[in-house]
């Protein structure tokens, strides 16, 4: 019996580093289709969002039979329940991609990104990719050093979402307010998006280290703008 | 034994309530604060978040506490299961209470929200907090109704997210990209807050019912401006 369980406990695990995979893909088609006005890609990325929602019911529904049946305690039992928190993490991400497509669609054959602030989203894309790519790598390696560098590369994130304000909010700005619309909720998905594959990472760090900060409670948020 | 457990999971329904009368306090007073420009009010909005924060851990500890000594299975540990859900969903309206409260404190001492957004805002504010407050309630009396009808007013926070989008895509917008900015997370933020708020109540459903939707797995959200 207790093969068959962490058989499934690993195959969990599998789990969440595919819906990583997943949606690390996702955010950096969407943010192609975004800066390209790719039509075509934008629709893609929304379609391909609903695997990641299977993937995630598909995943609870085992963690739930996983503690019916195997009735785990200790840290077993708060291995599964961090699951059930990282695969929503996961999820959301997926979700933030999607909203990315979109825009992307919304606007097309526009890009809703004006062109003085590509090479800022291409990064915060770009730093998006790596951050949940990095979470994967801490699900499977269990690196706490690892878990700990995703918090920089967040405040890098935070850094680009000021830079996206700053640039909104000067005098020159000539796109008018429906693009600034646009860019206002953009910067926020993606410092969403961060925020969620930081708070992964974090989950790790809690489940090796059995140190609670407030990562277990609430995704942590940096506001970009208030 | 069994008696025990019973009083405990009661006790964590009860914990749920509590988190949503805090919540629905929060966003109820940040509305306030925001509209009137009350710094001293928005201040203690974003002190008072800390308890919600809080009463989620130990609600979270709780029925961590409770899966490993009761190891309940069936109906009992879908309920445990799904409480810790909605305890996130209602520490992320605190949170987004707590959004509100800090875009009124960043523009002191003028207010965010420019006076002829001023009613939509306040029935957003209204909204919300009439929407946790049914939330509660269907968490208490588990009727699958009621729970029904939060679709309902959440098609409402709809109207009024889209109605604030369309004055800020007016040609006539008089107010500058800074307010545009504001009043765009300002929306989002409420309408975040709703989606929350009818999650809780469709995860009761689920609980009732045993109808799975995409409830369990996502915060469905409708999107406003995207």
């Amino acid at each position: 019996m207790r093969d068959a369980y962490h058989e499934e406990l690993d195959s969990i695990g599998d789990g969440l580093v595919e819906m990583a995979r997943l949606v690390g893909s996702a955010i950096g088609r969407a943010t192609t289709a975004l800066l390209d006005a790719d039509l075509k890609l934008a629709e893609s990325v929304i379609a391909a969002d609903e695997k990641v929602d299977d993937l995630q019911r598909d995943l609870e529904n085992r963690a739930i039979t996983l503690l019916a049946r195997q009735q785990p305690v200790a840290t077993d039992l708060r291995i599964v329940v961090t699951s059930l928190r990282m695969s929503a993490d996961l999820e959301r991400c997926g979700d933030l991609a999607r909203h990315v497509a979109k825009l992307a669609r919304l606007r097309f054959p526009e890009s809703a990104v004006p062109q003085d602030l590509h090479s800022t989203v291409l990064e915060m894309g770009h730093l998006a990719q790596r951050l949940v790519a990095k979470a994967a790598e801490v699900i499977i390696t269990k690196d706490v050093d690892l878990a700990l560098q995703l918090e920089q590369d967040d405040d890098e994130m935070d850094q680009f979402h000021r830079a996206l304000f700053q640039h909104l909010l000067d005098d020159r700005w000539a796109h008018g307010i429906e693009t600034a619309v646009d860019v206002t909720l953009c910067g926020r998905y993606y410092e969403r998006y961060a925020d969620h594959a930081v708070s992964v990472a974090k989950r790790v760090v809690y489940l090796v280290t059995g140190e609670h900060a407030d990562e277990l409670t609430a995704v942590p948020e940096t506001d970009g703008a208030v």
